[in-house]
C-alpha cells in the first residue's frame, strides 16, 4: 500500500485511468476464453483439445514476442524525430517500463502495454480461424512470431501511434475494426487459401458440405464472453475516464451488438426458413466488430443501424465465401473481415462532426457534413492496411509452406489433430466410444 | 484521452462512480453467460443449441426494445410533474444521452442506462425458465418485446424511480429481489402454466418423472458465473462509491450466497439421504436472490440467516411445485420466485433502522424496531408487483397462445428444438451417435 | 447514492482503492470457475457433477468458516500488544465490520475481508486436487472447516499480518506463492498420500497408467479464466492504486504466465516428441504460481525467466511424482507446490533492492546485491510454512481417516462419485449411453 495521505488531483486522475484501463485489458484478455470456446465449438470433437489448448500457448508466445519487439514496432518512440516513424516505431525492445506513473503522466506505461498486448493477441486469435482443423502445430508457433512482430504492429502503428501516417490523415478506427479485426481476418484469408479447404468440405463438382461445429453451447457462451470483453475493448480505448465519455462508447457498443444479433437471426429466418444458431451468433459478433471503429464517432441510432447492417452482411458474406470455395471454419472472413470493413467505412457515413472534433480525429461523415472527405480517408485506410496485411501474410505463409509445410498429412487430418499433434484426444472417453462405433 | 490536467473533486468523484457502475454493468451482462449454461445444462442435449443460442438473440432484442421504449417507461422523467408519473415514466424514447457527464452529474446517463438495461435482460432470462424445451422460437421473439416494454419497466418504475409510488412508500428492494427476480419468476410461472408440462414430465396417475439436465458441470460453472456477476448486481446498485458502502453490500452478498449453498446441500442430504448437486446449486442462487433485496439493509449475521433459510426454502419449494404438477425445468419459480419473496420480506424482519436511515429508504424491521410497519410495506410491494406481473403475463401470453401458438408440435418436441427450430443439432456429433443407438 | 458534493482527496483515494480491490476480489472469486473446469476437465465423466458441484458447496462453507473464525486467526488484531500475535490473530469473530470507510481509512474493511476470503477459498480449491475421484463428500465438508479455520489462516498471519513473525523477518511473498499455493498443494499432498492412488492408477509392478481427464476444452478455458483472475490475485495485492504500481505487478504477471506456457510446451515437445496439451496448460499455471510471490519484486526480464523455468519445472515435477507413485490427478503438487516453492525462492535470486525498499519488505536478492540474506529468509519461510501445513494436514486428515474414513468404497469409486455420493450422473444422457455399451 503506497499512497500519499493527500494525493494530488493529477495523481487521483491517473489512478482513475489506471483502474479503468487495466480492467479493460483484463476484459480483453478474457476474450481469449471466448476464442477458445468459439474455435473449438465451431469445429469437430477430434480437434477440440488441440484447438482449445493451442490458444494458451499462442497467447503466451504472442506476449513474449510483443514484449520483445512488437510493442517497439507499434509504439516505440525513439525514432519520433525521424520521418521513418510514420511507418514504424523504434525502441522499447524487451520493454522495461518505469514501475510507477511519472509525475503528470495520465496512465502508467505498464498498463498501456498490457492493454495493447491484449489487442495484438485478439488479432492473432482471429487469424487462427484460417488455420483450423488442418494446420500443423509448428505453423502456429512460427506464425505467432511473424504476425506479432511483423504484421500487427505495423498496422497498429500506422493508425494508432501519434507518429503514424494514417493517424496523421485522420483515419477513424477507434478500437480497431481495421487494426485488429480486418488484420486478423486477412491473415486468416491468406492461411485458408494456402492451406486449401479441409478434406470433405467441398465436393469434386464444386458443391459444399457443411462441416458442423460440435458444440453450440460453447458457441453461445463464447459470443457472450466476447460481448462482455468488448466493453473493455471499445470503452477501454478511451484510455481513461475523463468526462465520462467512455460510458458513451460502452452504450453504443451494446446497441451495435444488439443490432447484429437481431438482424442476423431475422435474415436467416427469412431467407432459409429457419433461424440458424451459428448465424445468430455470428451476427452479434459482426455487430460488435462493426461498431468497434465507430462506437465513439456516431449517434446511438447510427450504432443500431451499423449493427443491423453488419448482421445482414455477415449472413450473405458467409454464403459468398462458401460459394467461391474458401473454407472459413470459424467465419473469420465474414465476422471480422467483412464486418471490419463495414465498420471502418461506416464512420465515413455516420461520424458526426461534433464527435470527430471532440476526439480530434478526422471529420464528420457524409450524413452529418454532406462531405465525402472522411469516407475517402476510411476507404484508403482499409485498402492500404488490407493490402499490407494480405501481401505480407501471403509472402510469409508462402515461405513457411515451402520451408516447413503448413498442413498435416491427410491421415493425420482424418484421425484428428488431438491425436496427431498431441498424442491424446481432447475428449478421450467420448472419442473412444466414437471409435468403437466406427 | 480527454481529461483536464487538474480535474475538480466533483469530476473525479463522477469518474469513480462511472468506473464502478460500468464494471458492475459488465458483470451483470456476464450473468447472461451464467444463464446460457444454467438453462442448457438443466435441460436435454437435443435442445441445447436452441436454448443457449436464443439467449444471444433475446439479449440483443431486449437491448433494442429497452432502448426504444423500456427505459422511457422505467425512468423517463418528462412526466415527473404529472401524477401519472407515480405509475409509469415518459420520455427518453430511442434514448440519445449526452456523450459526457454534465457538470455536477454524479454518473453519466449512458452508464446508468447500460446498468439498468442489464437488469432488464436478467429478469427476461429468468422468465425463459418457464419456456424451456417446448416453446416456439417465435414465442421468445414476441415475449421479449412485450416483457421488455410492458412488464419489467413498470415494476422497475414503481420501486426504483424517484417518482414511483412504491418508492414513495419506502419499499426496500435494494437490487431487485422483487423487481428483477420475482418479476421474471412470475412471468415464467404464467408461461409454464399456459404451455403445460413437457411430454413425459408427469404420468397419467399424477406421479412425476425427473427429466435430468444433461450437464452438471455447466450447472456448477453457471452458478459461479452468476455469483460473480451478482457483485455487480448488488454492489453496483449503490450507483457509486461514496464512502465505500458498496463494499458492505458486496460483503453481505457473499455471506447470503454462502448460507444458501450450505443449507441447501445439508437439507437435501438430511431429507433425501443424498446431497444432490442441483439442489446445492439452487441453494447458492436462492441465497443470492434473497440477499438481493436486503444486502444493504441488514447486519452480517442476518445476511447469513437470510441465505441459510433461502437454501432450505428452495429445496421444499421445488418439491412443492413438482407436487402441484407445475413443470419448472430451470427451477425459476423456486430460485427466483420463492427466494425473491423471502428476500423482500426479510427486510421487514431484519432491516436495521440505522441502515434504512442511511439509505433514506423505509424504516427498520421487526427485530430492530419491534415495529411491523416495514413488513407491511414489503408485503404490499410483493403482492402488488406480483399481482401486476402475473395478470399481465397471463393476459399477454394468453393472447399469444390464441393468436400464434406458444408450443411446438409433439413431434417437434420429441426430436428436439435444435432440429425443429434451427435445422441442426447443437451437438451434431454426439446426437448422431445417440440417434444411431435408438 | 451517498456521496458528498465535494469529497476530500483522502475520500477519493479510498474510493480508488475500494474499486480496484473489490474488482480484484471478484476476479479471484471468478478463479473458482477456473477450478470447477480444471478439476472436472482433468478427471473422468463419471465424477464430473460431483467434482464441479462440490466447489459451490465448499466455497459457501469456506465463506462461513472464514467469516466466523478464519479471518480472526489471520488478521484479528485484538491481541496485537501480546507477543502471541506473532503466531496467530485474535478478535473479529463473526466479523461485523463498519458499513463505510472511517475517516482516513485507505480501504473499507469489508472489501479487505472479501479479498482475503477469496484467497482462502483458492487455497482450499488447490487442496482438493489431492482428494479427486475418491474422497467422500463428508471429507470435503469436514476438511473445509479444518483447513479454513486451522491451516490457511495461520500461514496468512505469519507472512501477511503486520504482527506476523515472518512478516517481521521480511519474507517476500507478494500474493501468496507460499501462503496460498504451497499451502494448498501440501494439504493436497497429505490427502493424496492418506487416500492412496485411484484404482487403476498404478499397476502391481509399479508402472503407471495414465487416467486421462475427459475434457481438454474445459482445461484450456479453466487456465484462461485462472490467468484472468490472477490479475486480481497479484495486482489486487497492492491493496490500492497509489502511484500506479499495481500496473507493474499486472505487467510482470503476464510475462510470467507467458514464459510458463511457452517453456512447458517446448520442453514436452523436445522430451516426448509431442507437445501435450495438459503440460502446456500446467505450464501457464506454473508460471502464474511462480510469479505470484515475485511479481512486485523483480525486473521484467526476471519475470520472463521465472516463468520459463516454472514451465520446465512443472513438466519434470509431474514426471517425478508419477515415478514415486503419488497420484496427483489435477497436478496440484507440481503446479502449485513445486512452482510455489520456486516462485518464493526466486525472490532470493531476482528481487531488486529498489523494489524491496519501495515495498519495505525484505531486501534485494543474490543477483542485485550479491547477498544471500534474502534467499535464506525465503528458504526459511518455505520450510517453516511447508512444515506447519504438512504436519497439521497429516494429523487432521489422519484423525478424519480413523474417525470417519476418507475414501469411498471400491464399488462406489468404480461406478463414480456422481452416482454414489449424489444419486445422479452429472452427464446423465452421455453416461447412460456409455453404460449401455459396457
Amino acid at each position: 500500500m503506497a499512497f500519499a495521505d493527500d494525493p494530488s488531483a493529477g495523481t487521483l486522475n491517473m489512478g482513475l485511468n489506471s483502474i479503468w484501463v487495466l480492467v479493460a485489458a483484463v476484459l480483453v484478455i478474457l476474450m481469449q476464453g471466448g476464442f477458445i470456446l468459439l474455435e473449438s465449438g465451431s469445429t469437430r470433437m477430434k480437434n477440440a483439445g488441440h484447438i482449445a489448448g493451442k490458444t494458451i500457448f499462442t497467447l503466451g508466445l504472442c506476449t513474449l514476442v510483443y514484449w520483445a519487439v512488437g510493442y517497439a514496432f507499434a509504439f516505440g518512440a525513439d525514432n519520433a524525430e525521424n520521418s521513418i516513424s510514420k511507418f514504424i516505431g523504434w525502441g522499447s525492445y524487451l520493454f522495461a517500463p518505469a514501475v510507477s506513473a511519472a509525475e503528470g503522466e495520465a496512465l502508467p506505461s505498464t498498463i498501456f502495454f498490457v492493454f495493447q498486448l491484449a489487442f495484438a493477441a485478439v488479432s492473432l486469435s482471429i487469424a487462427w480461424g484460417g488455420f483450423a482443423e488442418r494446420a500443423k502445430l509448428s505453423a502456429y508457433l512460427v506464425f505467432t512470431v511473424l504476425f506479432t512482430a511483423l504484421i500487427y504492429p505495423v498496422i497498429a502503428h500506422w493508425i494508432w501511434s501519434p507518429t503514424g501516417w494514417l493517424f496523421a490523415e485522420g483515419a477513424q478506427d477507434y478500437a480497431g475494426s481495421t487494426v485488429v479485426h480486418l488484420t486478423g481476418a486477412l491473415a486468416a484469408f491468406a492461411a485458408t487459401v494456402l492451406l486449401k479447404p479441409r478434406i470433405g468440405r467441398f465436393n469434386k463438382d464444386g458443391s459444399a458440405n457443411e462441416i458442423l461445429g460440435h458444440n453450440q453451447v460453447f458457441g453461445a457462451l463464447s459470443v457472450l464472453i466476447l460481448w462482455v470483453g468488448w466493453f473493455g475493448f471499445n470503452a477501454g480505448s478511451a484510455l481513461g475516464v475523463g468526462d465520462g465519455f467512455f460510458g458513451y462508447v460502452a452504450f453504443n457498443t451494446q446497441l451495435g451488438a444488439a443490432g447484429g444479433a437481431v438482424a442476423a437471426l431475422l435474415i436467416s429466418w427469412l431467407v432459409n426458413g429457419k433461424a440458424d444458431i451459428p448465424t445468430t451468433l455470428n451476427g452479434a459478433l459482426a455487430g460488435l466488430v462493426a461498431i468497434t471503429a465507430s462506437c465513439a464517432f456516431v449517434d446511438p441510432w447510427a450504432a443500431v443501424v451499423i449493427g443491423l447492417l453488419a448482421g445482414v452482411l455477415v449472413f450473405f458474406s458467409a454464403k459468398f465465401f462458401e460459394k467461391i470455395k474458401v473454407d472459413d471454419p470459424i467465419y473469420a472472413l465474414s465476422v471480422h473481415g467483412a464486418a471490419g470493413v463495414w465498420g471502418t467505412l461506416a464512420n465515413g457515413i455516420f461520424a458526426t462532426d461534433e464527435l470527430a472534433t471532440k476526439l480530434n480525429v478526422g471529420k464528420g461523415g457524409i450524413i452529418d457534413t454532406g462531405n465525402w472527405h472522411q469516407m475517402w480517408v476510411q476507404l484508403e485506410s482499409v485498402l492500404v492496411c488490407g493490402g499490407y496485411v494480405l501481401v505480407v501474410s501471403f509472402v510469409l505463409l508462402g515461405i513457411m509452406k515451402v520451408v516447413m509445410g503448413l498442413r498435416v498429412t491427410e491421415e493425420q487430418e482424418i484421425i484428428g489433430l488431438d491425436l496427431s499433434e498431441h498424442g491424446t484426444f481432447g475428449y478421450p472417453e467420448q472419442m473412444k466410444k466414437a471409435q468403437q462405433s466406427l
